[in-house]
């Protein structure tokens, strides 16, 4: 049977930590690190989000504000209010809340960040500096917290066959790419992939990001591999991963639960980043 | 045994297409497209490519110049140079050819390349809309070639399993890129890959960029493969590559020979960027 990977409270201790770099922060600088949320329409999922990053950020003692607009608001007024957000100097993190609707070009309101304050990391210009290995300022806060999952295991990275299901830009890609960088022999599959279930079998390190619940069965998971199930669908029984926890765990070494595994990751590395993001202006 | 990809001939199709389309740009605009390449030092495999590209601009008439600076010069002149490339009208394209002396940071030198004449697409605004898959601007010209050279196979790319040996942002990061967008399923292998004969047996198209002669030998590959042979040494008997050639052309359904393969198509693809950077100041 094998162990759960404990992302709750593996978060609640990067999160203490983070608290105290944030008091020796405003003792130095008299002012908080503050986060802006902007939050376009009424989506469920989304306001859900935000209530959480809002909560956590006020446990951190980071300040934050959300920016709410209605779901027809035109993409200039929101870049316009990325460009005010840029110039203020009291905001260190600038966060879109996604997806946005259908009538804004995300990827223009993305690139209205400045590259600064992108504590999402998904800005192109930050985007590609991780692709490239070349220190990104800012790095996806999902990826980051699956790394930091997997390693909480004392698991060796390198070497290890590594399968990420799912190729998106907020978890797939990076994911797989910092798990290269660690040396990992990876490989991304997706919806048109032939062999799902041998290549997931392969895996040293599977990570289930494909969106879609039961993606993973038991059959698809290599003895003693460790699971990270990044999947978050909302059923009439509460959030479920994309992997069948239960039978998954009778084969795996290590496998983390929905909810309570990679969920309070991301948002502790949103606080992680936007802390970076104010140490940053210090100099 | 495995038929040839001429690498060449495809280049030479590809090339007249481009100056076909180069004398209708001049037709319309009165002025060539331009390239300029900046080359620092005097290595010598740098200053043959830097020939290659000079000798095939004249061929599809495109304009171009080869800025040449000693190997001691300043990181902050480079850039007052390419500052100046970038101001300038008649310069469509740039191109820093790598690598650069120590002392001088390449990343910094390549930042500073408009986004808008990339021609190498390796600034990182470029590469990062690679990554996201967003329409970039330019993308790396031997990635390209290797697309464009199993494409010419006619085989289909969806759902075939793909190894990339290699990890490098100038060729294996791009390409198993580029192969994920064209729906394989991409493992990327590299130095610390435990298991790299498995790897490559499991590929229906095998690239290898590693850089090392003999890397892939004829058990290493699946029959009926296709094999992308992008590895260029220089040693006593002429260039070779990373595969096994002979070998490997008994178990392959197609391969790539060094010379003759990857090498031409980068140069095409480089023109083909140029050309793209000129037509993109038309409006």
């Amino acid at each position: 049977m094998g162990a759960i990977i404990d992302g709750k409270a593996i978060a609640k201790g990067i999160k203490e930590g983070i608290k105290r770099d944030v008091e020796s922060f405003k003792k130095e600088r008299g002012v908080p690190p503050k986060l802006s949320v902007i939050l376009v329409g009424e989506n469920a999922a989304s306001l859900s989000y935000v209530r959480g990053k809002e909560k956590a950020c006020a446990e951190a003692q980071i300040d934050s504000e959300t920016l709410r607009f209605p779901a027809n608001i035109e993409e200039k007024r929101i870049i316009e209010e990325i460009k005010k957000l840029n110039e203020n100097k009291s905001v260190h993190g600038i966060l879109v809340q996604l997806p946005l609707p259908e009538s804004v070009n995300q990827n223009n309101v993305l690139e209205a960040i400045s590259i600064y304050k992108d504590v999402d990391g998904l800005h192109p210009y930050n985007m590609g500096k991780l692709f490239k290995n070349e220190s990104p300022l800012f790095v996806p806060c999902t990826p980051q917290g699956i790394i930091e999952l997997i390693l909480s295991t004392g698991a060796e990275i390198k070497g290890k066959k590594a399968t990420v299901i799912g190729r998106s830009n907020l978890v797939g890609k990076p994911t797989s790419i910092l798990l290269l960088y660690r040396h990992a022999t990876v490989t991304i599959c997706h919806t048109r992939t032939e062999d799902l279930a041998a290549e997931a079998r392969a895996a040293d390190i599977l990570v289930a990001a494909a969106g879609r619940p039961k993606t993973v069965t038991k059959d698809m998971v290599k003895p003693g591999a460790i699971v990270i199930d990044v999947g978050i669908s909302r059923t009439e029984k509460g959030l479920i991963g994309d992997v069948d926890f239960e039978g998954a765990r009778e084969i795996a070494s290590h496998i983390t639960p929905v909810p309570g595994g990679v969920g309070p990751m991301t948002v502790a590395m949103l606080l992680k980043n936007t802390l970076k993001a104010a140490q940053m202006t210090m100099e």
